[in-house]
């Protein structure tokens, strides 16, 4: 099956030279997926120049005039920016060119423009992002980390529908188990918005196995395929997370930096650092994908490298070939008219 | 000076297997500390036969015939468990013969028990739990991590006039930077909360910094002294935090666990492993103080040893000997009295 993605050529801290060698990189591993290099055709010609031709059908540019800063407003860039890499890479997935699009730009730029040019899949009230975290039983899906504040327990439970629906696309799980981020496993802990939310999903069709704690986003008593918390305390257990694994690696490099002997000691212990590093390296794990919206868009980390954005364009590949947008819009229509039934047998 | 400290002798997942030895630790290693440790007498009996011979007029039994399960519901602990090993040490300090208490008992039944014997300082409304998180720039102090959920923009402001004082007090901090947790640093970030609550700091006395997000707890771009959020924010914080340092040791360990050589190497490498392992170890940043109460209480971890349970002793003669209960009391009334001039003010 062929797939094409339209990528934000010019998006992220590092621009064309991050996000082009990661694409040829891509076209050189899946020989299905096209790519389209959305930015400033004077800047990506001459970086492409050979590959144009080395990967013919398969490679094109679309030129775009402008670029969305990474610190500008998401409100200036949706008005001022109408031509920006971003913007256009969205509007070949709007017009059915692109699969999807995969951008390392600003968020909440990406964010607002994504949702106006996509619009919302029916039924579904906000967008919200979802990612991928490596745990020790493997890995969990988390949603939502940041698209969304102050969000409802209708809210929380659309999310649950639709990253259970990305975890059974995406890992082949007939039934993810979906847990719910908060303080404590009783039924009494927690907010308003957490007990809601928990009635909503012991209701669904969900597998819903309950409040599970920060800790089982890496590494919980059990594993859980699904956590969904509301974006900002989402967002900020992913930040916390980050500071940890970054205080943790300060530490320890500062161990082994400390004096002759343990610099001795860190030059044996080489490759067992370095594969233990490669276990747990966040570049594998990057890329988030926007959910709720009529089209997919995946967000890189802005900071990303070349590998870093090769497993996003590689996320997006792999949410395309399992149809992740037509099996989350399928599902949510089938609750919408499950729900409408009940109503209406209520109204009998 | 001499201290006085009660100690729920019997709370925790190991009672006394763990508190008494670290006690007397304690003990031995501080000539002004006096420790009254509260449990069943005669169980504690035997075990401090020797020491109370030894430490005579320092160590004493008071004798609790009621234990709090770790896992019994707060309410019913407090109406059914009115001699309890927790309930009758922090008795000690509504008494004032105790200067503060030490539990590593089920937190919940703590907090409530906490808040019924000793009260609220007036002004206060809610209890906070404050506790000191490693980081790449020493430590950062924050709070709440867990007493409240649904806290208002006001209640934020009081944690962090209380947390601020506690700071001044224990790190000798002229004027410690206070920082409010969100999802971003731009002004347009966050929830209704916290941009509320943001109101509410710039206009306070403290030296508020702005937001921070959740990487700040442990390694954010720059030092934060005490850092704000809800108690459901900051405990899932705290626990993310927990999960991800699990995973990557477990990481760590599998790396030299793999083969021969990779276990030669952590023998040749063991002596900085273990330096690294100890100075980002949880033991040694243990316990966690309640504030807002008119009275000092410390809680452990529940599954603390001896280390982990001397950490939190010694906290708790820290906050005493720095008479920090005193110094959050002074300025909670100086800023009601200035509200109350403001108030008078408007009304002329």
């Amino acid at each position: 099956m062929i797939l094409t993605l339209s990528i934000d050529a010019m998006g992220g801290d590092f621009g064309p030279v991050v996000t082009v060698p990661a694409a040829l990189e891509c076209l050189n591993k899946n020989p299905q997926l096209r790519l389209i290099l959305v930015g400033d055709e004077a800047v990506l010609q001459p970086l492409l120049a050979q590959a144009l031709v080395e990967f013919a059908d398969r490679l094109s540019i679309q030129h775009a005039s402008q670029c969305v800063a990474m610190d500008e407003s998401p409100s200036k860039a949706l008005k001022n920016k109408k031509d920006s890499s971003m913007r256009v890479a969205i509007n070949l997935v709007r017009d059915g060119i692109a699969d999807a699009c995969v951008s390392a730009g600003n968020t909440g730029a990406l964010m607002a423009t994504a949702r106006f040019v996509l619009k919302m899949i029916p039924g579904i009230d906000r967008p919200a992002i979802i990612s991928t975290l490596p745990s020790i039983y493997g890995h969990t899906h988390a949603l939502d980390l940041g698209g969304n504040v102050d969000s409802s327990a209708e809210h929380l439970l659309q999310f649950a529908i639709m990253g259970a629906e990305l975890v059974k696309a995406v890992d082949g799980k007939e039934n993810p188990t979906v847990g719910l981020l908060n303080i404590g496993q009783e039924d009494v802990k927690g907010n308003e918005q957490v007990k809601a939310a928990a009635k909503l999903l012991e209701k669904s069709h969900l597998n819903y196995i309950g409040y599970v704690e920060g800790d089982y986003l890496n590494a919980g008593s059990h594993a859980v395929d699904l956590i969904v918390a509301d974006g900002f305390v989402g967002n900020v257990a992913l930040k916390s997370i980050e500071g940890a694994a970054k205080m943790i690696g300060t530490s320890l490099k500062a161990a082994f930096n400390k004096n002759l002997f343990t610099r001795l000691a860190g030059l044996i212990a080489y490759p067992v650092l370095k594969s233990f590093k490669s276990s747990i390296d966040p570049r594998l794990y990057n890329g988030a994908s926007f959910l709720g919206l009529r089209g997919l868009v995946i967000k890189s980390h802005g900071g990303a490298d070349v590998l870093a954005f090769v497993t996003a364009i590689q996320l997006a590949e792999a949410e395309v070939s399992h149809n992740v947008l037509q099996k989350i819009a399928a599902q949510v229509e089938l609750i919408l008219k499950q729900r409408q039934g009940e109503w209406e047998h209520t109204q009998e």
